[in-house]
């Protein structure tokens, strides 16, 4: 495996590009539709771009179980687009005025039309998946994603109800982060597995697609964590100590307030409280952080999920496709942007 | 058949009573789930009330073609958490601070936990849809609900940018209203005639429930278009001339463009930029109207649709749930409040 100093292998590299640029093509065409403004809307946060991981993963785990391409593509889609509705609406509720370097839908469009962009988009995502059951004559799909729907939301909610509480422990941030990010990429493991309908599927290959998915996603999520603070600036892209500059919870911080000396956790808690921050404190913190080993203890926690991710596959024969999945996850804890 | 004062039948009033309560139990029972906070603000709007007629189309033209009980009962729900999603965000586009008397859900719980209250019962909509479909083994339930949703969600895009443009014709308002009513009204009697999986339902008759559907919302919507500026305020409990005062765009205020005298057309556009306005005025509005025949017009307009409704219901045999079906169109058009 060649693996590049992003932390990702040529061929997962080609690969990702490839399906990105399918499931462009195709967010653009299925988005098209009267009255012009409103998908216009809807077709604005997919044109700014994303690496489209999630059906990435849902093709990969297709393919490897031999489902049919097409409605394979579709479910992908549908998927792709449950992501960008709730893109759409906690942009909205977290009040974040950019994503991806662009002002979010609610900026352009407004609110109201923002609320009904990402309705649009949830329905949208419903109607793909609806369909590639019906072409494909598989069960279970339409399923998978109204679960993950419904997750999505209550991870969601607890992620708003964190913000007014104190002492947020890292089992409860986990659940929120498994609700969040878990749910969607092991729906997009499943529903892979599911479109194969020539095969009855093992409940143990069903089973195996879950863990995996739900495990890659919270192994990329932590790695978020720790590029959030410990990330270089010239490769993520974001400021020094980014997360803390925010004030955002994240694994870090909640094991910050464990481990971390009291200097470091008292100049957290004062930066958390102004507007402008010096890079030099914010290195200060950095580097008291680092002191106590949370860099490590982060991404040993990001490795744990990545190896359960690793372990879950080993159900499968070795393939083209499993040796995609696994350099997913060798990316998802290795990257540095 | 015995027509009360209100233009409701009294087995029609029974039946809808029996039905109501019914899918009021399995709301309050089906949106039972953790976090508690966000699925108490999930039960709230249903909580309020409402007469449930959506899921009674679905439940009675569902019976009228030989359903089973168990995925009637759930699909019914399904097109009543639908209902209720929208107007969840519907009240936060709009504005609206009350609804049925009570605040609305942004009012009550804050905007975000009203934007994911929405999406949870749109999502515990479809949930509810395909577990009907796999009880029953009946195909293309979720399909219409979905169609539904992304239609709702264009009309309601239309119906606000319609706030900014001067010259609304009556066939841009229907368009709108048939996306904003007659779609759901439309599903709600498809989803009931397709739940019968023992008989091979024919085209005709899937054709006709649509007819029947989305004639009665229409027909629905109109009355309450008339209602709105014509209906007696002891009866309907809003303020004389109502939907004058707030200003609203409605079948009555198109037909008025067209065809209202000069000084009560004068009157009107007086009314609408003013934040109190006198009863005379408005009854001096309401006179103006009547004396054009603006409330017979309207009243065609509905009927018009009520007639389109009874004729779809010609394809099916004379049985309760038809003859129930035929006074829910009368009380459509009947209707004194």
């Amino acid at each position: 495996m060649s693996v590049n100093e992003s932390g990702i292998s040529a061929q997962l590299s080609e690969a990702i590009k490839i399906e990105a640029d399918k499931i462009n093509h195709l967010l653009t065409k299925y988005l098209d539709g009267s009255p012009e403004e409103l998908y216009n809307s809807a077709k604005y946060l997919p044109s700014l771009g994303g690496k489209r991981l999630r059906p990435f993963v849902t093709i990969t785990c297709g393919r490897m179980l031999g489902a049919t391409e097409e409605p394979l593509y579709l479910s992908a889609l549908g998927v792709e687009l449950l992501h960008n509705f709730t893109l759409v609406h906690d942009d909205i509720i977290d009040r974040d005025d950019y994503r991806r370097g662009h002002p979010t839908v609610h900026k352009v469009y407004g609110e109201p039309i923002a609320i009904l962009t990402g309705d649009l988009l949830f329905a949208k995502a419903f109607e793909a998946v609806i369909l590639a059951e019906k072409l494909s004559g598989s069960k279970g799909v339409a399923q998978q994603l109204v679960n993950a729907a419904i997750k999505l939301d209550e991870g969601q909610f607890l992620d708003v109800s964190f913000e007014n509480k104190e002492n947020v422990g890292m089992e409860q941030y986990l659940e929120m982060v498994t609700l969040k990010t878990g749910v969607l990429y092991e729906a997009a493991a499943v529903i892979g597995g599911l479109l194969n309908h020539a095969t009855m599927k093992e409940d143990e290959e069903l089973t195996a697609l879950a863990e995996y998915g739900k495990n890659l996603g919270l192994c990329f999520q932590i790695r978020d964590d720790y590029l959030g603070i410990f990330g270089d600036p010239k490769k993520t892209g974001k400021a020094v100590g980014n997360d803390i500059r925010r004030g955002k919870r994240t694994a870090v911080t909640i094991l910050a307030s464990k481990f971390a000396d009291n200097k470091t956790l008292h100049l957290m808690s004062t930066i958390s409280n102004q507007d402008k921050v010096d890079d030099s404190v914010l290195i200060e913190v950095v580097e008291g952080l680092k002191r106590k080993g949370i860099d490590s203890k982060c991404m040993d926690l990001a490795s744990s999920f990545g190896l359960k991710a690793l372990d879950a596959l080993s159900v499968f024969p070795d393939n083209e496709q499993r040796r995609l999945l696994v350099d997913l996850v060798n990316y998802a804890w290795k990257r540095d942007h």
